[in-house]
């Protein structure tokens, strides 16, 4: 047994470089693995070419203390290849990756909870230095913890710029060699990736997405299924990286249904780690059942019908586009702030998670949703003192209670009430019996919390403020 | 041939009224009609027995001249008598019954315009005079030409008291005689409905609802339908009445889909005038595409439906119940006003019409909804306004033009545009090329209306305030 070569704490990155063969097309022709083994459990980890002749495989350990490798390989010089390391445990700001918990919530590896508040920023790592640099600022001090983004450079309106960076070798004349990956290309993502990382973002990585003016849309199935295992064998080792299988998969023509579903499985054959797993509509929704989903990412401004597929999919259900809030001409990207908010306690007190996006005409083209920037809008404020309240709430989660007026919580312990545009002024509330509350107003837009005088218990009439758009919130005491 | 008894204006009601017998029933044993004759055409008149030995024929006639009647009966005392009289232009104010025009749309007989702007007190013939009238002098000073209200008494939340009339003799233990009516009943609700003629408001008179002590809504099949004939033969004359089936008919758990479907042919056989025709649900739908359905009378809160049902019943829309405005402790009776305002404005530009009702807690119990009184919401001026503007519209009412941003109007001469709870700050409109148009920013909540600089034609791309919730009114100018 060699020395240790370096420690990685849990659900860090350890990666194995090794030289090996350039000639030919190294992206086809050399097969590399390796098997990772703690004592008497061994993981399969696909590697893959880096370009100037660097070979790379990428693990993510989940269990501390003392692991071993082997590489195999059909070329001699990179097979039988040995190494050891020690696994650390976890920073204190590293939580490992989010699962799925309680059937329709979420929750990091060691425990600790996640709830997904998400954006979009569908194209931000295609932008250069400087603005990416900028998104990442305002990342830092917003309240999102995910970000949904395409791997492939994007073709759309207010996105008609050509990317630094190319996923595929060009010739003089801009065609793509599908054939071969531009290792630049895939280096500056990763990098992206770890940005995101570094600041407890979760990247929701969009693997095909319709956009498009390069061909990526349309490539053979061949190359989109080498493409899928290039990528999960780059990236699946980052503890933040969700797997989108598409953005408006119904929109991409070229695709059928049978397509979609090989997507999933090659996904889900090549990840060791069984990153998160989903698909985005546009009209047409993708059997959210099939097995090998794990939460829904939906498009729809039906945010109730959340309880719906809550109880259809038992699955999390996150509502990763239900418009944006700005002000360009399109329906879908020109909603108000006061509805966005609104539309982000309907679907939470529904049992369901909402994604924002922001989109602003801008002199310069640069919207939110597509390329990052600043944020103009008056949603974020909003949303991170809705994630205020969902911090503050019970870690696993709320689950819809009530669906006369829309409620949420835990049974016995914690109830959030949103009355939406309803405005009662008085309400007889009924929580379970045996314990005490003590119950705040809670104001989405204004963001503030009054107490209510008294404590309350089992079935009573509180009067409420008559206003639109408030919510209550009652906690039991001790 | 008598001399003319009486003139009487067309679309007036012309009664004639005869002495019979007052031994037996003679609800049930007296059959009583009369022919109406103008030059080589003849219109069967069933009459009824209004207490007291009295007996009368009602008749509105629709042609300007001399007609003629002979009676018909199993009674001699009241068969074969005969009368003529004149039928005199219509005054001012009468433009005769609503009806439907131009597939989705209304109209009086005349040819006025006619646009459904409704409101709801079910119950407020069944209060006592001193609210009655107030409830009266409330709706002249309202924007409202159409009010929904029940024939039968309620007994429902908010609504508990007895009232002043039952609609058939009862005994002293409060059992009724469902063969026999108390005309007074019947009279003061004729009252009531010539009271609304008065103030231009269409009496939508709903025959059955679920929300009954008395026993009314779990009548026999015999007693339904001689109460509906009774009810036709005496009111059918009143040019402003329509007849809505029922108010949420499926909770009606007595009632059988072909019950429904009786009562529609029954009605339809015995109105002489062929008033307009619904039936409103609860949470099933009846067959609007029925051949005896005039009109959809909806309870949705989905207003860009109408669309689809415009479309495929190829029948006016108008959404009776989409919520009301208020405040009590129930999600349909505790929209805020602006919430109804946009409901209000999405149905029209849906191609639909839409009715208010309205909810706030009252210390004596009093709500607009049930029983009238006064109003109180911030809605009404502004269903005024909306009013305001439909009058000011093309007569022949507003199709559905745009499903984009929804927009209505009459190609090449109006559209209208509503952009809801989206800003966009600037839209590319398509209007029908060859036309100028004048162009104005509509504040449905400020009801304000600030016209743009300039004149528009065909395709053009117009600034636009960012704001939610406003409307573009373009106007071919000439």
């Amino acid at each position: 047994m060699p020395a240790p070569s370096q420690n990685v704490e849990r659900w860090g990155v350890y990666e194995v470089s090794l030289p090996g063969p350039q000639s030919g097309n190294p992206f086809v022709g050399v097969r590399l693995s390796a098997s990772f083994q703690y004592r008497h459990r061994s993981v399969e980890v696909d590697g893959f070419y880096d370009g100037a002749g660097v070979y790379r495989i990428r693990f993510m350990p989940d269990e501390i203390g003392e692991w071993t490798y082997v590489t195999r390989s059909n070329r001699p010089e990179l097979d039988g290849k040995t190494g050891q390391f020690a696994c650390t445990p976890a920073s204190a700001r590293n939580h490992g990756p989010v699962r799925v918990q309680r059937i329709s919530h979420f929750g990091y590896e060691d425990g600790a909870p996640y709830f997904p508040v998400g954006t979009t920023c569908y194209a931000w790592i295609h932008q250069g230095e400087a603005l990416e640099e900028q998104t990442l600022a305002t990342l830092r001090s917003s309240p999102f913890n995910k970000l949904r983004m395409c791997v492939f450079p994007k073709d759309y309106i207010y996105n008609k710029n050509e990317p630094p960076y190319y996923p595929f070798e060009r010739n003089a004349a801009g065609e793509s060699d599908f054939t071969r990956f531009n290792p630049s290309f895939f280096q500056h993502l990763e990098k992206r990736v770890r940005d995101l990382e570094t600041l407890g973002i979760e990247a929701d990585l969009i693997l095909f997405h319709p956009y498009d003016r390069w061909g990526y849309s349309k490539m053979t199935a061949g190359a989109d299924d080498r493409y899928l295992r290039y990528v999960v064998a780059r990236l699946a080792a980052y503890r933040n990286v969700w797997w989108s299988m598409a953005n408006e998969f119904d929109f991409m023509k070229e695709k059928t249904m049978a397509d979609w579903d090989r997507f999933f499985r090659i996904v889900e054959e090549s990840d060791p780690y069984h990153h998160l797993r989903s698909i985005h509509n546009g009209f047409i929704l993708y059997d959210h059942s099939k097995p090998w989903v794990t939460h829904v990412s939906m498009q729809s401004s039906d945010l109730e019908k959340a309880r719906e597929w809550v109880a259809n999919y038992k699955k999390p259900v996150i509502f990763d586009e239900c418009k944006y809030e700005g002000n360009i001409p399109r329906r879908w990207g020109s909603i108000s702030a006061p509805e966005l908010v609104r539309r982000f306690w309907v679907g939470t007190v529904s049992g369901a998670y909402v994604g924002h996006g922001e989109t602003y005409l801008d002199a310069n083209d640069v919207l939110w949703w597509s390329k990052g920037g600043v944020l103009h809008g008056e949603s974020p404020q909003r949303i991170a003192f809705l994630r205020r309240i969902l911090d503050e709430g019970p870690a696993e989660g709320l689950n819809n209670l009530s669906t006369y007026y829309l409620g949420a919580g835990r049974e016995g312990r914690y109830y959030l009430f949103y009355f939406d545009f309803n405005q009662p002024a008085e309400y007889t509330f009924e929580l379970a019996p045996g314990a005490q509350y003590r119950a705040e107003i809670v104001d989405p837009w204004e963001m503030t919390i009054t107490p209510v005088e008294g404590t309350f218990e089992g079935k009573f009439t509180m009067k409420l403020p008559g206003k639109p758009h408030l919510a209550v919130r009652f906690r039991k005491i001790g």
